[in-house]
Formats: C-alpha cells, structure tokens, sequence
C-alpha cells in the first residue's frame, strides 16, 4: 500500500499528473459525481461508507486511517478516488455564452468559477496561460463535483484563440460602459474574458475585445478605489447575461 | 516588546477581543482604510513603509521580524495595526437595502459579504445568532477594508429584530420565485436575508419572510443538485436588488 500512497500523493503536483494522465477526487459528492463522467483508476472508501452506497461496486475497501494518509484534506472523508484525466478536446465555438480566464491564477477562485459556470449552464470555459490547474486538489475540492459537467480547456494563445472563434468577445475594465445599462451582445452569445486578480486583462487579451462593460459600484457615480473578487465579478456578470439571454 | 506581541496575539480569540475592545488589522490596504474610522491603539510598521506613507505619524517603527511574530498571515506585510471595536449602535431600518445573516459561519463567507456589500453601497449587515465575528483577523483581511465602511450588527434575535423593522424581508428556498422575473419590493428597499452555509434559513428567521425567491438554475428547467456559495448567491441577488433600484 506504500506505493499506492505515494502515486496517490503525486498527483498533488502537475509533474504527477501528467506523468501518470490522472488525478485526485475526495469526498462523497465529488467522487460520486465524478464516477459517470471519469474513468476510474483507484477508488477507495470505508466499510461504512460502501455498505450505504451500493453503486461503488468494485472500491477497494479500506481503514479510514489509510485514506487519511492519501488525503490531501483537513478533515478526510470516506471516500476517494482516483480518475484519469479527460482526453482534451479542441474548443470549438457555437454561439453558446462561454468563460475565459485570462490567467486567474489563485485555485479557490478557479474552483468558484467553475462551480458557478456549473450553476449557468455553461460547459465551456477557455484557460488561458496563467491560468490555475483546474485538476489540482484544491481546485477539484472546491468546484464540488461541477467539474465533471464543464470542460475546461488550456490554450496556449488566449487571444488568438479568442480572435480565431469569431465571438464577440465581452471584457471588464474600469473605462467600460455600465453592465445594467449598456446593450448586450446575446446573438450570437458572447465569450466573456475575466482578468488576472491583480492585473485584469492582459494587453494581448484586450486588443481582441469586442465590448467593454464595467460593473458599476452603487450608489451611482459614488467614487470607491474598491474592487470585487474576481470570481464574484464573474458571478455577477454572467447573471445578468443568463438573464438577458433567458429572460 | 514581549508583552505586546501576547497582547496582539490575544486579539485572534473572541475573549481577547471582549476583553480588550481591540482587534487586529494587517496590511496596508486594510490599515490605511480602516485608519480614518477606527481609533487606533496600536500601530507597527518597517521603516521602509513609514518612510513611503507620511500619514502614518505616531507609527511605532520596529524591524520586519517583530511584525512576523506578530503577524496572523501566512506573507506578513510590512504594517500592523490594533484598533478600537467600534461602538455598537442598535439598527434602525431607514427603509434603504440591508443584509441580514442568518448563521453565516465561515469567517471567508463573511469577509466576502462584507466587501460585496461595501462595493454596492450597503451600509449595514445585521448578523444573527451563529454569524462569524466580522472582528476575526480572517474577517477583517477578507473584507479588504471594507469593514471600515460597513457597519455589523450583531443581534441576539434575528427573527424579532427583522419582524420590528417594518421592512420587507426577502429570502431565497428551493420553492421560491424566480429572481429575474418576480416583480421585487423596492419601496422601501428589502432587508434580504441570507442563510446557513448547510442548512440555509431558519425555521424561526423563515417565518418572517415576506418574499420567497430562488436564484433559477440556467437553462431555465434543467435539474440540478448543485448549490452556490452563499457568498455568490449574495452577490447575484444584490446585483439583482441593485439594477432594479437604480435601473
């Protein structure tokens, strides 16, 4: 079992992962969310876990005392798994509302982000260079299984592969025009970029934009050198395009 | 000096905190905002930073070392202050947009809330029974300054205080109406409660909510058994809440 715990350890670096094509879930509804849309390598759990989830015909059953030894959590739960990561199909737009992450970088905003492209009905999200890896544990964690129904895609050239797929392509920055108010590109829907947390949108990324919105701080006009999270920008943003498109 | 960094220390639980009145704030962007709204008792900052920021007369300069055994944060920055707890004034509902708690319990949650509400010109955050303390360092970092400018009310009885305010109070659930299409009290603007990160709202704090909604999943009719972060979920309706008030 040394080894297993060491393979299992491994995949908390992105040498691990792409060494051995695979990568860690923990915690029943990632897991169990996980299992229709993954191919399994290693499945773990407790008695107790096993006998109240028949579907995990086939887990290796262990002590809890072994999965806290392969957790990478505070508090370990029953169950983790070990999947392989899924084959990277190149990104093609159709006209469907879409993220792009211009190297947003911290994993817990990651996570959020594609939780809630999750929560929108949006399959697709473009990772630009930068851009956390949304297969580390701390990212799988925090998406709360979501990953397993949004792709996300590494493309090493954000703004040409954003140029290439012919979206208008819809940006924040503090000149832009107010998201509440302005018309909104909804036909074909749009690829909304979200910036770096501390540099916004890279200048590379911003000659392709096609719309420039900003969300404005309330009361109107009231001056603040404050800031949203990104993820939360991100969240407020694609409400009130679902809004629009759907409304 | 030994004395002292206890002292600081002290203020990372609620007991040195009720004792002493004080709590902690680190970091530039979270001193120099608080500096004009909080009575400061204690002020630490490198020569280097006193130097760059003459508004900070009275800092007492020490090294970076004495900082770091002082410091909560895993990067210490170069200032370090301990303010006064702010008086707390009973709330008075003057019929403008408020956030009610109910047992929001993580400090990252609350932090989020409070620079959310900040950023969208809310003014006051009542916190119910099971709420974090806005006055943990993990809060007040959160917050990014914002605490400076958002008042928290913590209240005893959540579901008496909303009930004598008079307000609307608006809450989301399962069975709720959709946020983007139910007409919204806006004369006088809501007070909007937000629950439990597991449980959401309470039995007692549901009864006095005079508007059920639901953020809707997207596409509109898709099962999911996907949740957002109640800091998101603050975000969208307040969004929400905002556009129509000022829209």
């Amino acid at each position: 079992m040394a080894e297993i715990v060491k393979f299992v350890k491994s995949l908390t670096t992105p040498r691990g992962r792409r060494e051995s094509g695979c990568f860690l879930a923990e915690g029943a509804r990632c897991v169990l969310d996980s299992l229709p849309h993954f191919r399994v390598r290693e499945l773990f759990c407790t008695a107790a876990f096993a006998a109240d989830h028949p579907e995990l015909r086939g887990a290796t059953v262990v002590e809890r005392k072994m999965i806290e030894r392969m957790s990478q959590q505070q508090s370990p739960q029953p169950v983790l798994a070990v999947f392989e990561l899924p084959e990277t199909e190149p990104f093609a737009y159709q006209g469907r509302l879409t993220l792009a992450l211009d190297a947003v970088q911290d994993p817990g905003n990651l996570g959020t982000i594609i939780r809630l492209a999750d929560w929108f009905g949006i399959t697709d999200i473009l990772a630009g260079t930068g851009t956390a890896d949304a297969f580390q544990p701390k990212v799988v964690q925090a998406t709360m299984g979501a990953l397993a129904r949004v792709r996300v895609h590494r493309v090493a050239d954000l703004a040409e592969t954003l140029s290439r797929s012919g979206a208008p392509v819809v940006g924040t920055f503090l000149d832009g025009t107010d998201l509440y108010r302005t018309p909104l590109s909804l036909s074909p829907q749009p690829i909304v970029v979200m910036g770096n947390e501390g540099n916004g949108i890279s200048p590379a990324v911003e000659a392709v934009v096609s719309e420039r919105l900003k969300i404005p701080s309330f009361p109107p006009g009231r001056q603040t050198s404050e800031s949203l999270n990104v993820a939360m920008a991100t969240g407020i943003i694609i409400s009130e395009f679902s809004r629009r498109i759907y409304g």
